[in-house]
Formats: structure tokens, sequence, C-alpha cells
């Protein structure tokens, strides 16, 4: 707050609540650049302490501040990015003689903490637990939809907390994406890499009842929210034979993110990534089978954590410098028609010497 | 918009881009009172037909609205409600001269066509349908969380969409709330009836770990999204013998639903409803264990469709009139202490003569 000359921030959405108190409660914190650490609640819970304030509306935040003796801001941080617009207004005019300063914890929160950095560890263990027992999964005569319902069982019963955070509303998705055959193709109207049609035009992304055939692949990506926090990850099926130039295209997806990890360290431009994939594409000349094909997916990656789509973006443009404990998903696909998609995603930790990988499995397509 | 003096209004949220052309896609609509109705997109779709135009981003549309004569509006109808401020302070700035309206939708959504009401009823009966499968899913020495994991499994083998979308940064949950025993009682720091501290202070609503053990009772409130249109449903099972009394509050929630679909026609007043459960919970005396007793519940039911939770909400002060074709569900739920809850709700069409019920199954506690 000292670096943007904020004096003070009032924080609404649960997410922040939660990031910022490690509660999430009917209310608002307040917090100031002299160590003020608020709680405004509308409703009782137990784990109050001197610091709690029952209020029934924020407007009432100003005279309790001034009965605590703490002054009022002369520039106060508001969430413009979580809160709607009217709720922004409301708060807007609670402090009525402040500027209003827009939120920086989107890339105060690319930084994990060794905490977070724990949660998300965890969380890649548990995505690689449930991705080991897919194969198992599978039945023949299955569809997409089929195997889709196993994996989201299995995923609840190793601990999966379902709930799938996404910033923005330009993503909507339930537990994750399976892709299988040609639906792989179909272009998603969300900002996915892919997209598949869905079985209902309320929800177009992702299992639309494809039968589950001989010679096709089953891209599985399924998020993994275990903690809290979420890790994210792909790995691919193939359902018998399936042509030389999948595993080909699969292999270049594996070379991208090894070669990535290696130059993805501390210090490193979000566009290096970017671009070091973009050149093993030109050098194998496969750009009309990588990511979504009709209008070209323009990121090779992204930040995650309590969100699954967080700061940074990893794009042709972006300059954004990498730092240590931030925490990437980097996710290069292709798609070849008659077959499906191949490709990988993990789910790295940035270290100064490169990218450390928190979703460890097998990355070669699987045989069922 | 003619009634609110509003000359063209432009949607960006998925839902009401669905809502208003029956597609999601990654772009705007605008409308105006001349009858233009035309797509801005940023992604081809085979949903293309004349009225549609590719964009990099939304300052590019006034320009060719001109180039087709269209005249901009000086009134703009934007999605306050449901864009981010910062979302909605970029849009406010396209129309540079234009003053702007709040969004109506909403409002509007709340009497459903036809065709809505055929998609809502189809949605009630594959939720009853769920909902008599749960005696056969239990098995004992089960927890609230092994029961869940069944119920969403069936849910979607049984066409659940699985996403359920809830208006507002106050809410958030998965696919519905099973609450067993004393996690009944347990605070809900988001606005639902009932609470549960969930199994993460991530997600602090629902299941908790609770064993099922002979004499509570499970209270199952999973939402019903089939269709792209949603219903809510709660029905209570009591795991072998419970208390007399237990059966004695769930009978008056029974009395409540009951007296409420009689007087809940077209011109009743909203507050109406909530009034007469107020005055059945007087008459029997049991405040102390209607709905979440800590911060007293404030509603007895809300509105639905898209949302879980639209217009109107059913509270004290509310002078909203119902209308034909609007759709409600009704809540009245209790906690029995060391038992667990009781009560029951059904999603219901404002009709002529009272509520017609679209939720329809055996509405007693069901032994399980």
């Amino acid at each position: 707050m000292n670096e943007k000359n904020i004096d003070a921030c009032l924080i609404a959405s649960k997410l922040n609540l939660y990031y910022l108190t490690g509660v999430i409660f009917d209310g608002y914190f307040f917090m100031d650049i002299n160590g003020a650490s608020i709680i405004f609640t509308r409703k009782t819970a137990d784990f109050y302490d001197d610091n709690v304030n029952i209020i029934r509306k924020p407007e009432q935040i100003p005279e309790l501040l001034q009965n605590m003796n703490i002054p009022l801001p002369a520039t106060i941080m508001l969430e413009d990015d979580y809160l709607s617009a009217s709720e922004w207004m409301r708060l807007t005019k609670v402090f009525e003689n402040a500027e209003c300063a827009s939120n920086v914890l989107r890339t105060v929160r690319t930084i994990k903490t060794d905490y977070e950095i724990e949660l998300l560890k965890e969380s890649g263990k548990k995505h690689s637990e449930l991705y080991s027992t897919i194969k198992g999964l599978y039945k023949k005569g299955m569809t997409d939809l089929d195997i889709s319902y196993e994996i989201e069982y299995m995923a609840r019963k190793l601990g999966s907390l379902g709930l799938f955070r996404i910033f923005g509303s330009s993503m909507e998705i339930f537990m994750g994406s399976i892709l299988v055959g040609q639906n792989a193709s179909n272009v998603s109207q969300y900002d996915f890499a892919l997209g598949g049609s869905g079985i209902s035009s309320s929800i177009p992304v992702g299992a639309n009842g494809t039968p589950i055939t001989e010679g096709t692949t089953i891209m599985v990506d399924v998020g993994g929210n275990f903690t809290g926090y979420m890790t994210d990850m792909t790995r691919v099926f193939a359902v018998g034979d399936i042509p030389q130039k999948a595993y080909d295209l699969h292999n270049i997806g594996i070379e991208i993110l090894n070669e990535a990890a290696l130059i993805g360290k501390e210090g490193a431009y979000c566009f290096e990534l970017y671009e070091k994939a973009e050149q093993i594409i030109s050098k194998y000349n496969v750009q009309e089978y990588y990511m979504e094909s009709t209008n070209k997916t323009k990121f090779l990656g992204h930040g995650l954590g309590m969100e699954i789509n967080e700061l940074p973006v990893i794009t042709k443009t972006n300059k954004q410098v990498l730092k240590n404990n931030m925490v990437i998903a980097l996710e290069p696909k292709f798609v070849l028609n008659g077959v499906g998609a191949v490709g990988i995603e993990n789910t790295y930790v940035v270290k100064d010497n490169g990218l450390e990988k928190i979703t460890n499995m097998n990355e070669e397509i699987i045989l069922i």
C-alpha cells in the first residue's frame, strides 16, 4: 500500500477476506498503513476476538473507526476487480471524501508464501493420486461423460472440495474438462486453451457425450482443489492404436514444458516462455495443430492459487518478471483431427534455477 | 427499456448473453429500442448470421454501429450488477456521451416464459428422480461426506450439468449441502437458510465429516441443474428413531408450505408469504428452532431460474407483487439440538390460484 500511496483498504470479497484474514465471513476487513486491522461483520461466529465489530451495513464503518481513534483514509483501496459495479459504487460512498484506488491484491497474490506453497504441493500430490486412478476407471463402451462422472466421483472421495474458483465473468466450468476425439476441436467461447461443446448450450464447454472409441484420445484436465489452493494438470490417454503423429505432437508438448522449465526462473520475462513455445512449434512446423485452431489460444499458461486463473498470464506481450514462489501452469496442447487432443499441463513453482514441478506423474500418453 | 427511458443496452455477462440470445459467446450483445439486435464477438463460432460482427475490443462498437446507420444511444443500460467495477468502468467509456442506466434484467427475468417454465419443470422432475434414489444410496457407517459424494455422482449420472450458478459475491457452494446431526447448527457465513461448517476454512458450508448415527437426521439440499434452469428442493431422512419433536417441527414446515401455496397467487405481496410463516411459527411457539438460530435467517424463500438465487426474495419487508410465471423456492427449516435439521423446500410456479409445485415427492421425513 505504501508503494501505491494507499492509506487503507476495505475488502469485501470472500476470496480476499480469506486471503487476508484466514476466515470467510459475512462482512468487511479494514486495514491501514498504521497497522489497524479490523473485521466488521453482520453475523456472529466463533472466530471472534477484540478486533471484531458487528455492523448492519458498511455505512457504519467510518463512525466506528473514528470511535476507535483510527483516522479516516484519504485514499482507499477497493476491489474494483472482484466487486460488482453496484457493490463497488456503494462502498465508494462509504468513505465519501477518500480517493478510490484499484485493488492490487491480484498482483500481491502472485507471490505465494511458504504456507501457500505447502497447500499447493499437497494439492498437487492428491491431484497426481487422482490421475493415477483414471486408467482403472475406464471401461469399454463409456462416453466422455461416463468417464467424467467416474473421475469427479473419485476426486471427491480423495478429498476434492469440488468448488472451482475462477476469476472474471468470461469463465465458467464445473470440475474440469474431459475431451474425447473430435469434440476437442469444438471452439470454446470461454478463455480456455481448448474447448469442447458441452451437453447444454447453457454451459458450452467440455464433454459432450462422445463415445470413447478405438483410435481416439481422452484428454483429462480436471482441477485439483484439495486444499483451497488449486493445481492444474492435464494428461492424455490413448484408446488402443493412435497414429504416430499424435505421439509426435504430444512429445513436442513435453519438449515445450522441459524447455520452459529451464528458462522459467526468477528474473525471466513471462513472454520468454511463450516465445520458447512458439519457437519449438515453428521448428516442427506444427502450427496448424497447436492449441485452439480456429481462434488461436493466446497464452501458454497462467498463474494459479486460490483461483485457477491468477496472474501472471504467459502471453506473447507480457513483460512481467517471474519471481520466486510465483506459481504457474503451462499447457501446450494440440488437436489432431480424427484422433483428438494431445499435450500436457503441469503446475510449477518459480525458483532461482527454473520451474519446480508440483504435479508429478508420467507425462507420456497412457495407453488404455 | 421504454418504461425506464433507456435507449439501448450492451450486455457482456455470459448469463445475460445466454438469456437474451440463447448462446454463450465471447463478446457483447447490443439491443436498442428501434429493434437493432447485434452480436459483437471476439471469436468465430457456428452460430453466426448476418447480425454478427467480429471485434477485438468493445471500444470498436460505436464506430461499427455508426457504419450500420444505428444511432448511438443517449442512455445505455449496462450490467452494474454482473460486471466487476473495472469491467463496468471500461464499458461506461465506450459510449462516452451516453448516460449509464442500471441493469433491469434481474427484474425482467423474474417472470419466466413458457419455455423457461418447461425447462424448470423438466429439472424438477429429474430433481425428484434424484431424491428418490437417496434412501438406496445410504449405507451404515457413512459420514455426511460419503453420502454427499454418492448423491453428487447419481445427480451427474441422471444428467446434472454440475455447475451451480449463484448471484452475488456473498454466495459460494459446490453442488449443494448435506447437513447431518449437530453440524446443522453451525453458522453459515454465506446467505443460506442453514449453514454447516464444511471441511475447509476456504469454503465453510455444508457437510463437515460428521458420522451418520442413529437418532439423527440427514437434510439433503442439493441443487437441481439439469437444464440450465435450476430447481431447489430439500428433503429430510431420519436414521432410526428420532424424537417426536423432530417430526412435529417438520410437520410445521409442511404446514407453512401448504398455507403459503394457497396465498402465493398472482397479486399477492412477497411479505405476505413471509408473515404467514411467522404466524405459524408463533402459533406453535417454535421460534427457537426456526432457521439459522444464532443470526436468524431473514427470508422464507427466493426466486430462482438460471441462478439459484434470483428475485423476488421472500422477506418481511418485500412489497413486490407476485405475478404469473414467477418461480420461487420456499424453505422453512428447523434445527433441533442433538438431532439435526428438519423441514422442507420446494420450487413453485406462481399461478392465478396459488403456487404450483414442480418438485413433487413425498414431503414427510423418510426413515432409513
